[in-house]
């Protein structure tokens, strides 16, 4: 019988564990918000909605924030492994 | 001087990357794409224009897949990461 699949966590979890992650790494950055915006070529706002957990990203912006990060974006995604939330 | 950061990768490369990267794995699981639709609970159709890059993916829907395919979303992710395009 082969081991049954983990569940993947659900939208909200996703959303919030990709924020905190994205806050966690601009902050140990000492990044503002608009700073990474800029960097990502994104608005302030969106930035912001995404480190509360507001928004379902897309994985081109999941990569843009990453690099702004200077993250690879596996690294940045690993918030969402199995074990981690 | 900061070394500059690679930039990331355009939103067509990015789909593209991503939509070739499930196909890889769900073709070595030999996995039909409605057998991965079914354990993602995404449309067949939906899975079938990601894989042809067609699709911003949303990052919930990237940890469905992933989920499905039996890999962390970081590991699904690397396609993306600065040396992998």
């Amino acid at each position: 019988m082969p081991k049954p699949r983990s569940k993947p966590p659900s939208k909200e979890k996703t959303q919030i564990a990709f924020g905190a992650a994205v806050r966690a790494r601009r902050e140990a950055l000492e990044m503002t918000q608009e700073r990474l915006a800029e960097l990502a070529e994104l608005h302030t706002n969106y930035v912001s909605s995404v480190e509360r957990g507001e928004r379902n990203i897309g994985l081109h912006n999941v990569a843009r924030l990453a690099y702004a990060l200077d993250l690879p974006v596996s690294e940045l995604a690993s918030c969402l492994d199995p074990r981690a939330h």
